[in-house]
């Protein structure tokens, strides 16, 4: 295929944001650590968090190597197995070095960006901004480069379907995605709530106190779970919407007579986003103010304003590359959409922040409902947060219906706009990841602060930085959760395309018995399992009719996957947080000179137990996560498959905005209160904020934000096992109703 | 149309039971209602009760009217909707009447089941359970016989629709079910958690005491909220199962050829289940046992298997009215359809059992989860609830799998089956109903006995009773909600085949512009509106695919729709509850006699808060119910509307099966603590259990049973409008997209 050379831009672009992020590590590195105390913490920290990532990478390793042979056998058959397995391969190993690098840089940054604070507000908001761009810039890099040489080169040496290896690669980010997101959310909720509940509760110690044997476990976590969770998380969807993008262009032979343009145009969009992120970055640099919330949001909208500009230009850098006026109206459709779904994410984002912001009603209602005591603000939040997925609801209805309609119209295919409004919302994921990995950093310098004994006055900076990351993070979050739905709402539209082509194609070509992969022969499980030839009508226009019983059931098991994914994560968050407070108090228990601070606690125990703790959970969520599509489309065939990933679309988003919102919420009305509203730290109505948020913890930073990295292996699952499952189900399902 | 004369056997059973309804009223009558102090408060509990029911049937009245009068004018015009309207007031009244009823007998037989405490357990059990009895009876009774009675006269007077007339009798029974629910739920838990907050954890008053201000508005939610609520509820659920069937049957002409037999069907299976829960009461009223839970539970199973049984004598007396062996065969389909529905019904029943029982495993984790505090007791039962959604969904799709699978290979018609088993599932309401009006008969006998000073004794008798109520309860409600959920079901694929026939009608009759009424002439609004006949392929057929943009967008609001009005509810309970609150407070501290029991706590004024906030709450949650399946149905069209119901159905079987058992199941954590277990009352732990349980009142007791009745309300709203519906937005509706 004839792949035009304007995919050089986003080889540029990585070039650039690579040398960036190398630039910055620099910046952050050349910086003063802090005194020897500051040093150790830090250096614990980082231990900590080396260990859990070793211990964690060793157990991919078996996963991933497994997985890959599984592809090698269970799809498509031949020379595109071995490109595919090795892309996945690709994949997963960006993942988790996206993961691995942020953190090391954000376990470098904390101590810096503590002493920074001692100088002045924005050097330690440098210091941290800085520390988090590192990662952002990198793991955009890594994506862009990633997908465009790959494509690149399937399409240059003639592969007959290439964005399909692309797929693979996108696999890879996506199931590392999930253990990174899932056992970095179990790692840091389980010494977050183990050291709240003895240690701030029981005992009375202050947020971060080093005598408490789970903070630095705790500071362990906030690197685990919100840098190296989140910077995976962030890469998988970001790759995912790109290539959600391009699957829809490659199915849509008839739509565009230059196909190839509209298969690279997500890359295009997404370089757009990633020059507007970097120069969004350089102005926040020369920005002179001291309001770290201004820095951020500023950016944010900045990189938003930017990229509908950027975009502008790179679709008139495609225009040569089309030739009829269809397709460049679709380009001019294509911008269009995209600029609705970034426009759509800052909306969504705004709403979140709305519902978690101290000074709004909800957040304010909810601490006042501490005062009638601990189920009040537990019932207060809950609601207020299952209120909040209404309309984050709409802005995602209003994105995919004006998407769609201005797709139909302009384009000629409505999937392709919604696919584009997904890529233009993740667009400038650079600025949100970077916005993102900031607060974890000023996080770990407030704890850094605190245990180096640098002083109130520093403390209070960092609390500052910190409490204006929390804001931002609203923002961020609710954007990813939306960004993430729209995402898995294109990979819907794409895999009915290629469940279509595959049934199509299957119903004429006839499967070998035998496979022979460089001169060697396998027998084809495929002819094994003796498939049923049975396709019917329904299954080949892609009809997902609801009102079928096997849609039906697909749709229901569905809904209820988020919720046992949901209730599985939370349970391992609380079993492994009954083994810290067990911990705890035995420490505190058998050396009561712990608690004098003469004697130092023993911190490696605590990590010890959230680490192999954290990592034996992970396990069963992760597994069912690829097991449970497979099964649902073996046992009642492909339109079903279809309905149960709508079904948990629908259902993950009202449990991912439910939980991220009401986490945050109870997070802030309890600040709010610590503040010294309503009496201040201390009372009976602080007692009950804490309660509320110690609920909030595992919803907000464990299964509410992994339930997006599920939805997202789920669809790639069912995408990239597609020939398997209709060669053993025989697409109408074993049981399937026709 | 010609009705066969078995239609008289509903009647007949009609009437034996409300023979025997009147019986046990007698019987428990005639019981000594205990000392005069137990006289007092019984009859403030019902001069409460009184109060709320007037109040509410004032306003209930204004919205009937309206509601009648939106019918006579929007559904289709013509005599038609005359009949329709006067069978919407009948089911109205009959639901109130249900309602009223049960409330009236369960205060008269309050007081005098504490009496019967007194003298042994069987007498207690016997006055609690004849007294629920009259309810489970009178409520089954009144809805058979008028189903059957609209039915066979509108066939005689040869009424062209006379199936849809009786939706009309089942709307009205649904509408006021989803007021008194919500009015009900929002009352009871607004005077419990008000009682609770203050009384027990501040004042540290026992359950029940008199001095507690709020007792007696307590005592009377049990009665409105749930006696009142819930026999309107199970009266709408059981009429709607009828309803779908028949309607079912009516649209599928060419599947029988007797039709008027499988129309007539569902009420001759609930027939059966009539005489079989007469059955399994006369055998608990001769049984020998002082074991409360036995008889409760071994009346239901042996309903179920009298049930079986009588099913089979009605089909053999069916079977001389059907001439064709296909209609045979599909007699005996339908026959194991229902006995499908109700054994999964049983099965369904087991699983809420087993989550919420304090001798299993969840409940004892949560109780255990009490140690590490009032945090993790919630998130405890909150990850089990979640998880307990798992097995009675798979129930649901094995249920409705199994039966979709003999409907498509005996009947002839997979969805028939479907309303088959949802019919089957509901047969034996009758001992629903009576099992579950016995349990607020036993907790209002334990507060009478508290308040009327019986001694120790007589209060762990009426405790062991009230014990055994909670227990069936969790079957029963489990029960209920998986029966709702697979009527509603039912009733979204009739709607599809209403919709078909619509839209297939309109597009060859003309609408008037001026409807004459007895003479007098209205202009229609329909011709007014101008209509779009666009009536594409795919709205004919009824396929409603997942990823058509508007179905997508329906299905959508649709799973989010639940999570609003939980929220919406909950809220409305924290809000009374803090009024109930503050004037609890307020008596307190003005009169701090009451606590020393000098002075006579002001119970009206408690009831006054709990009447007026829960009537002025329900309304918002009330009309969003029926205004939205429209609004959905006018914008996004006819498909889109069904996707809304399927979206809904499903993520409110989630949310009303978790919010049921998280409650239930903390609700048994602290009853458990209670009882001595973990260092028992006064302890840290039971305080956190106590949290648990205040969280989860309006879970169980507002939110999640309410959701069942949003379901069918919605489900109904949609089939009796849907004319009006497709006249407005023209099937495709205003924003659809085709």
């Amino acid at each position: 295929m004839n792949v035009p050379w304007v995919l050089i831009f986003p080889e540029i672009a990585g070039v650039i944001s690579l040398a960036l992020a190398w630039y910055f590590s620099k910046l952050v590195m050349k910086e003063d650590p802090g005194n020897e105390r500051m040093q150790e913490v830090s250096g614990y920290i980082e231990k900590g968090a080396k260990t859990y990532l070793k211990v964690q990478y060793k157990i991919l390793g078996i996963f991933v190597v497994g997985l890959a042979i599984a592809l090698l056998f269970l799809i498509n058959p031949g020379e595109f197995s071995w490109f595919t397995m090795i892309a996945y391969l690709i994949g997963s190993v960006g993942s988790m070095w996206a993961g691995y690098m942020g953190m090391i840089v954000g376990v470098k940054a904390n101590t810096r960006a503590a002493q920074g604070c001692s100088i002045s507000v924005k050097k330690g908001f440098d210091i941290s901004f800085f520390g988090g761009c590192v990662m952002g810039l990198a793991v955009v890099a890594v994506a862009l480069i990633g997908v465009s040489t790959i494509y690149w080169i399937m399409a240059a040496i003639g592969v007959e379907k290439p964005v399909s290896v692309v797929l693979g690669f996108s696999f890879g980010a996506s199931s590392i995605a999930l253990f990174m997101k899932c056992g970095g959310g179990i790692y840091t909720k389980t010494a977050d709530v183990g050291a709240d509940l003895v240690g701030k509760a029981e005992y009375k110690l202050p947020e971060d106190d080093p005598r408490n044997p789970a903070s630095i476990a705790d500071n362990v976590g906030d690197n685990v779970g919100d840098i190296a969770g989140m910077g995976s998380d962030l890469f998988d969807s970001y790759v995912a919407s790109i290539v959600a993008g391009m699957l829809l262009a490659a199915a849509l032979t008839q739509v565009f007579t230059n196909n190839a343009v509209f298969i690279i145009l997500p890359i295009l969009l997404s370089t757009a986003g990633l020059f507007a992120s970097i120069i969004g970055i350089y102005i926040i640099k020369i920005w002179k103010t001291d309001d770290p919330g201004k820095l951020l949001n500023g950016g944010t909208y900045l990189a938003t304003l930017v990229f509908i500009g950027l975009a502008l230009v790179f679709i008139l850098i495609a225009r040569p590359f089309v030739s009829t006026a269809n397709d460049v109206n679709a380009l001019w459709g294509s911008w269009l959409c995209a600029a609705i779904g970034l426009l759509s994410g800052i909306v969504i984002g705004w709403t979140s922040d709305y519902f978690t912001r101290e000074d709004k009603k909800p957040t304010r209602d909810m601490a006042h409902a501490a005062q009638e005591g601990d189920a009040v603000v537990v019932l207060s939040g809950f609601s207020y947060g299952l209120l909040s997925v209404v309309p984050p609801a709409l802005g995602i209805i209003v994105a995919m219906g004006f998407s769609f309609f201005i797709g139909s119209v302009l384009i000629g295919s409505g999937v392709y706009g919604v696919g584009m409004a997904a890529v233009g919302m993740l667009s400038i994921v650079g600025t949100i990841v970077s916005n993102d990995a900031y607060g974890p950093i000023c996080d770990n310098a407030r704890g850094i602060a605190e245990q180096g004994e640098l002083g109130e006055d520093v403390i209070r900076i960092a609390d500052s930085l910190d409490s204006a990351g929390n804001t931002a993070k609203a923002i961020t979050k609710g954007f990813a959760i939306g960004a993430a739905n729209l995402t898995v709402l294109a990979l819907l539209f794409s895999f009915r395309e290629e469940a279509r082509s595959v049934i199509n194609n299957l119903g004429l070509i006839p499967i070998p018995a035998k496979i022979e992969i460089f001169g060697l022969e396998f027998p084809n499980i495929f002819s094994l399992l003796n498939p049923s030839t049975t396709l019917i009508e329904f299954i080949q226009k892609g009809i997902m009719d609801l009102l079928n019983p096997s849609v039906l059931i697909g749709a229901f098991i569905g809904v209820v996957v988020p919720a046992l994914f949901s209730a599985l994560l939370i349970m391992s968050v609380q079993r492994n947080a009954a083994k810290m407070v067990d911990e705890i108090r035995r420490q505190f228990e058998e050396s009561p000179k712990i608690l004098t601070g003469e004697v130092a606690a023993d911190f490696n125990k605590c990590i010890d137990i959230a680490t192999r703790g954290s990592l034996r959970e992970l396990i069963l969520p992760s597994i069912i996560s690829i097991l449970i599509p497979i099964a649902v489309g073996i046992l009642f065939g492909i339109t079903a498959l279809g309905a149960f990933l709508a079904g948990a679309i629908l259902s993950g988003f009202v449990f991912a905005i439910f939980m991220a919102n009401a986490g945050g919420a109870w997070d802030n009305a309890k600040k709010w209160i610590e503040n010294g509203n309503l009496g201040g730290k201390g009372t009976d109505i602080h007692k009950a904020s804490i309660t509320g948020d110690t609920v909030g913890d595992p919803f907000k930073d464990t299964a509410g934000p992994s339930i997006n990295t599920l939805l997202v292996v789920m669809s790639l699952t069912a995408s990239i096992f597609l020939i398997f499952i209709v060669a053993v189900g025989g697409g109408v399902g074993l049981l399937g109703f026709p």
